[in-house]
């Protein structure tokens, strides 16, 4: 008699961190490494055949992700429970699945997210740190005033088109998204998290719009001006891409999440001296 | 005329951060990548001839260091606060120098230091995390009491014979030592911190100090049964060594030390999720 779960089909949803350092991004492409490829062969070296995993959203080249999310379909014997630790046998450094379960066949990793949260660290120190290099933009040209910076977010809460912060490459047909959340702290002497929470992002959106925030903190650049540009969709005048290393994908929100909160929430440490 | 900085000798003080993965531990020997070396080379590639750089303590392979001190002998017109500029920009991904200074001839890195003081980090969730695996040791087995832990580290202050805790290989000529300080702290609800600072350490002291104190931690042994394996140097009783990559040399001491704290204290940052 075969195991029903082995013929059955069933959805299986991930929640996986990964160290952006490694990787060309989350998307398969062509002659480099990503991680959907690496998930998508490791489950394929399991189960026999080509897989294809569906993320909650695509970061690029550099970026970490703290609790990215994706499902795959798959007729196999393995409980839903034990993939987790059957692909982390299977996956290089640098990837890490921390849970897997079943999913209902209409829930989709994209398109049942209610939200994506984003997380950017910028170290102000003057001496180096190594063991903040690879997840925080070593900023320390001018100092950063981060109530001004938190200032300039304030006014991005709520329905706007945010093309001023779209990279070319973007496949979505419209720059039309919901910022839900947005903070900016200094929460240790060096140390500024910013964190973006929004229905969905475009292609290079928070690194650009860090990229021109720091210039609101370095007053180089006033909050009427940063407001003036990315509300009026000024592409031309945002200049600079902040660093991809400082940025993670924190969290994505669904109303049936069948993970506890352990799994999934703020699940990237943040640095502390005291 | 020759400028004198260059004909004149100079002792150079550099305070290192590196992330013991990538390298055999501090100390060169052959057909291995060791942090030495690699600074040596740096040196040697600049001058244009092979310099011996004096460290305050070995490190074993796959332990970090957040502000290792060494220093080294040199005829050069850079002056000793670009050494660590110039250094940084020949070393490989993994060792940084914070900062130079020049120190008085009679200056040593190893023989002028009061104290080494090493970290030891614990994990203690159920879900692996990414962020902290290249830094703490996954102790997840049974739960650790760290009040027992602290408890059992307490006796250990002052001058003892610490050789229960001595891995073979070592080239000192005794296993004195005074033991200054010493902490077990859990700070957060997942993660503990093990700090120790010594007038010296032993090879392999703290790692097996920590294999066994966990023992304590899980209720597998008993304060009395601890202190007194090591307190009768009962070498053949410590059996488990806590892996390297959840200690860090956290700082090395001195009476005259050229640098602002800025530089050298608790340089390691520990990680939050609050």
């Amino acid at each position: 008699m075969v195991d029903s779960s082995s013929t059955n089909k069933q959805r299986i949803a991930l929640v996986i961190q990964y160290v952006g350092t490694n990787f060309h991004g989350w998307q398969r492409q062509p002659h480099y490494r990503s991680v959907q490829a690496e998930i998508e062969d490791a489950i394929a070296s399991i189960v026999g055949h080509k897989v294809t995993i569906y993320g909650a959203g695509r970061t690029d080249s550099g970026v970490h992700a703290s609790a990215q999310v994706a499902h795959f379909e798959v007729c196999s014997p393995i409980p839903a429970q034990k993939w987790a630790k059957v692909l982390n046998s299977c996956l290089p450094d640098g990837i890490l699945i921390r849970a897997s379960s079943e999913v209902a066949p209409h829930w989709h990793a994209c398109f049942t997210a209610t939200y994506r949260r984003y997380r950017y660290t910028i170290y102000t120190g003057k001496i180096p740190n190594l063991f903040l290099q690879p997840f925080t933009w070593h900023y320390y040209y001018q100092p950063l005033n981060e109530n001004l910076m938190a200032e300039a977010l304030k006014p991005m809460l709520g329905h706007h088109d945010m093309s001023a912060f779209r990279r070319a490459g973007s496949k979505r047909s419209h720059s039309l998204l919901e910022v839900q959340e947005v903070s900016c702290v200094r929460y240790e002497q060096d140390l500024i998290n910013i964190e973006i929470q929004a229905s969905g992002f475009l292609y290079g959106m928070v690194r650009l719009l860090v990229g021109m925030l720091v210039e609101v903190g370095a007053g180089t650049k006033s909050l009427t001006q940063f407001q003036d540009i990315w509300m009026n969709c000024r592409r031309e005048e945002v200049k600079y891409s902040a660093p991809a290393k400082g940025l993670c994908l924190l969290r994505v929100g669904y109303p049936e999440f069948p993970f506890p909160e352990s799994v999934w929430f703020n699940a990237q440490p943040i640095f502390t001296f005291s």
